[in-house]
């Protein structure tokens, strides 16, 4: 049978509809201050010509904001669970999300056994990115092209605003924006790799969120880690799988 | 005799022409990426029309960016010294500047016997002020006037680039723009008092640097320490008045 399950991030609204172990239909859209509009458009797309509706599980920050799922559960959960269907194997998690990241302990039948968050400092997420990116006029989807074999300049603020005064000031100094660029990825590199270690560092590492989309950033973090940094295509929706997951376990149970 | 004490701060260079304990001559400008330029104004109009040039002693993040001093010393030191002649019976110091804060304990005769320091998170600073009174299209100069009386509505968010945020959308919102600045102001207040008491929050407590002329700031700090806040005309000048102090001392010692 169907579910469908959506992770209402405060960036971005990822969803999916699963059938077994394989994702049928995804939905993504940048939640832009309407997280519940959000959900609303991920559900109706994803359940739009099914005979019944799905059972509908949601995670993420906004997933209170609407009363009609069957479940909602806490993201640190889904993402455990998400990230086993995306890398069976994997022990620990990294993911980096918009305005969160969080770094996933799991033991060998893959249940969570403990997890760090941090949602309170932009530096350690992809805002920290964002704003950067925006400040040397570019975006963050254009950073692998633009930092490809760059060798990175390196940056001495960890603060996003510092950071961003920095390289204005680096820019007015000539350095090339794309050594810049790669300086910053480098340096938040290196600050997730101490996140992570604070945790666990054992391996196999699954990286997921939007973050992980950045080739150059997860090069930077294995250099770090001095270890392997796996991804997966989907590793945006580790959420949105999970919450689908524990929908299809809960209609076995009742069902 | 007369000496000089330069503050080279990040955001504002500060320096005092002092003679025994009476200062003769003040001088202010922002730094505005030009530390040694902003140095060199201040030591010409500080010495100006004296016979002989005054001793000059340097202190703040800038101190090392030019050659014509005598002696540099570090900011905290400075800062107790100044705090001292300002304040002889202060206990504690709190010093919020541009981009940094610390807080500073003085035993019974003055002396420094321990101090924290914070330069690495924009949150605890003027900077924070200034963000968000930008994002709001006004200036910290102004935040007195327009939070006088007014009812602080609470922020969620402590980190800068998430508070920005969070204002902007408590403003399309509706919530008036003079009940956010209240409440920014009572966040960062809640801040610092969090901030001092990890150190001693013995009394008399002076207040200094450039956050301390916001009454609206001091009002809530005291009101979070729920003790007095003492602050001082001549407060964002503690640490140039304690490097003219320094200088007297050396003088004497030497000459
Ligand atoms: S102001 Fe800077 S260091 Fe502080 S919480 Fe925000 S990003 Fe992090």
């Amino acid at each position: 049978a169907f579910t469908v399950g959506i992770d209402s991030g405060s960036t971005t609204t990822k969803g999916i509809l699963l059938e077994g172990n394989t994702i049928v239909r995804r939905f993504l859209c940048p939640t832009s201050f309407r997280p519940a509009a959000s959900i609303g458009e991920a559900w109706e797309t994803l359940r739009a010509g099914l005979a019944e509706p799905p059972f509908l599980t949601l995670t993420g920050y906004g997933r209170q904001l609407v009363d009609f799922a069957d479940k909602q559960v806490t993201e640190i959960s889904c993402h455990g669970l998400g990230a086993r269907l995306l890398l069976p194997e994997a022990r620990t998690v990294i993911d980096i999300g918009g305005q969160d990241s969080k770094v996933i302990q799991l033991d060998e039948q893959g249940n969570l056994t403990d997890f760090l968050m941090n949602d309170k400092c932009a530096a350690g997420t992809g805002r920290f990115l964002d704003v950067i990116s925006r400040t040397l006029g570019t975006q963050v989807e254009h950073l692998d092209d633009i930092t490809e074999g760059v060798e990175p300049h390196p940056l001495t603020s960890m603060c996003t605003v510092f950071a961003e005064s920095e390289v204005i000031s680096l820019r007015s100094a000539g350095i090339a924006p794309e050594a810049i660029l790669a300086g910053v990825i480098n340096a938040m590199a290196r600050r997730s790799a101490h996140f992570i270690a604070r945790l666990s560092t054992q391996g196999p590492l699954l990286f997921t969120g939007g973050v992980s989309h950045c080739t150059t950033f997860r090069r930077m973090l294995a250099a770090h880690l001095n270890s392997e940094v796996f991804t997966h295509d989907d590793a945006q929706y580790a959420g949105a799988v999970g919450a689908a997951l524990i929908g299809q376990r809960q209609r076995k149970r009742h069902g």
